[in-house]
């Protein structure tokens, strides 16, 4: 990692070393504040995942926002979490493997842990790694919506409740039912559809588990791109949105609908002109390292006029129509293509309010990747 | 980031907790050989650019094999090589901001550094920083070939050269010229024809910095795609290869003709199967924070019939054909798109030789983006 921070508390934002990744405090506030009012104050459960900031002092602030805990991806990021404190975490994966399922474990001694399954095979090594360990834990069976992991509504998930039903170190917690490709549908009537179709599947899962006896406890799932329609289908009880905090262009590119809730862009990638020989382009210093581009390029922050072209791994080509300006050592604000990625690009976190530098934390979990 | 390592020495490849970064340490003694002798050999000097490995167990190896020095692309960068004993790096970037230049002057004081200029005020910047340091460095001008930064033969060098010619604090070191679109032409002819081009701007620029009375001790550029025409060219000096000692998916997509030099894939990311609940996929626990996907998706190394398919953050879909077999918790290699975004996930390289582990290296650098 860099051997110097790209800041310190009292700078001001033009002040910062680039590339930077940057919170703006007030627009992540309000983010907080309409997520807990949206989810929270409907009678939700509200479990952000943590996958898209990786960083404790966040997941703080959702919990005192009203989370009930938050969703990791890995082990290895779950146990950066539960060393920061945090002490009910569902990973929202399947675990396969033995050293894996040995960490998840001991997570499960020291926090309420919970962990997805889709095959039974799945549910013995993990209750046989608990009866090692003298732990117990939370499992969901995934029913598969999204055309990724889980399983569909028939035998498989008869077969998978049963195994559960047999393990006594297992807590058979419920569903996860998670549309992914819903998130980014740009249409907001196929995103409505798309989670039409996964309320049936979870209605008829809820209906499968009753008639075997094994009643389901609760159904998870969802995402910032959805979240108003699981709320508002009578079925899921805990949401799971986790880009809302900070919104990147790829989420404001969905176009929206009455009904949805809006959110601000509140994290940036702050970048310095570094050449400038060209007379419609200019090159900064944050490419592919500094800015995920695997949901397209970042967009350029409130300057009209500017746009980012294209980036390689150190370089951001910027096009500068005639009306716009630029010169060497300006720098820009972009919008992250991905925020998730982008994020687990960086070491820490510039807290800005009202253009200065307030604190600088942490992105702990940043590269927990087993 | 994670709070253990994927594996320690004397494991089996099949034992490495997953998703992690491999080096096959026979394949990368190959490539440096290979790159040493085609280069080295031939009379060269070899200053293989550390952007691609972030390690300094790496540039070490690359300098008892013959190597001048090192390239890196960020001060920070710079920094994490110098504090590991390496005392020759030119940083091939255009280096803005006063911060960043006292830290580059800090530098200069400590070990023999060069870095790049396409703008007078660059220059007089960076000697006002050298002169507040008491420090003297290497100044190269960049010629723009690829269509980024640098400048075009013409006025604008012969006024940079002025410019850094009347600074004191300043060494004249030479042109950099390099063609970073060329790495990728996947036609033969093309990236030739590339080369071509810029050997005649090369030779032009050498020609009008001799008439100005102010000759270039030194032409540097090239990398890992086309430096055998860098090298015969007659004009360059020095050579700047990366990806030679990893190779990645991409380069491997490059046609090659009579006289180019192979490399072997040598680093490889290596995954597990998570999910199995579809007859003709399977998921795998290495999505787009384990293996970059800005030039495309990993390549599956020596399964028949399994093909990666799309990434999302945590998740690889695998796509397998009727005539292949693929089970839950097998593991598979992955030859990444793309190797310096994907070595800049990772904190650490798992070093195998005959499938066991024989060290684990530190990426010290990855993140270094200041």
């Amino acid at each position: 990692m860099s051997p110097w921070s790209a800041a310190s508390p009292g700078l001001r934002v033009a002040e910062i070393d680039t590339p930077a990744l940057v919170l703006d405090l007030d627009a992540f506030e309000r983010n907080l504040r309409t997520m807990s009012a949206a989810v929270v104050g409907s009678g939700m459960r509200l479990r952000p995942h943590a996958k898209s900031h990786k960083t404790p002092e966040i997941a703080r602030r959702q919990i005192a926002a009203g989370a009930v805990g938050i969703c990791c991806q890995k082990v290895s990021e779950a146990a950066v979490f539960v060393d920061a404190g945090i002490n009910d975490v569902l990973v929202t994966n399947q675990i396969v493997g033995a050293r894996k399922l040995e960490r998840l474990a001991e997570l499960a001694r020291r926090a309420r842990m919970g962990v997805l399954v889709d095959e039974p095979e799945q549910v013995r090594a993990l209750a046989a790694a608990l009866d090692r360990a003298g732990a117990r834990m939370d499992v969901y069976i995934e029913v598969n919506v999204g055309g990724r992991c889980g399983v569909p509504v028939g035998d498989a998930l008869r077969a998978l409740a049963k195994t559960i039903a047999g393990a006594p170190a297992l807590n058979f917690a419920g569903l996860q039912v998670y549309h992914g490709p819903a998130q980014h549908m740009r249409d907001p009537g196929e995103r409505a559809a798309a989670i039409g179709h996964a309320t049936d599947q979870a209605r008829a899962a809820r209906a499968l588990l009753d008639s075997l006896g094994l009643p389901c406890p609760l159904i998870t799932g969802a995402g910032t791109g959805t979240f108003r329609h699981e709320r508002d289908s009578g079925v899921w009880d805990e949401l799971q949105p986790g880009s809302y905090i900070f919104m990147d262009r790829d989420y404001a590119d969905n176009r929206s609908a009455e009904g949805d809730i809006h959110f601000e862009h509140a994290l940036f990638v702050l970048t310095t002109v570094m050449s400038r020989t060209h007379p419609a382009r200019a090159v900064v210093d944050a490419g592919l390292k500094a800015s995920s581009v695997d949901s397209g390029m970042p967009a350029v922050w409130q300057r009209p006029g500017l746009n980012y072209l294209k980036a390689s791994d150190e370089h951001g080509v910027i096009a500068i129509d005639p009306s716009a300006e630029l010169a060497l050592g300006d720098k820009l604000l972009l919008v992250p293509g991905h925020c998730d990625p982008t994020v687990n690009l960086y070491d820490e976190l510039v807290v800005v309010r009202g253009g200065v530098v307030e604190v600088i934390w942490p992105i702990r979990a940043r590269g927990a990747t087993l």
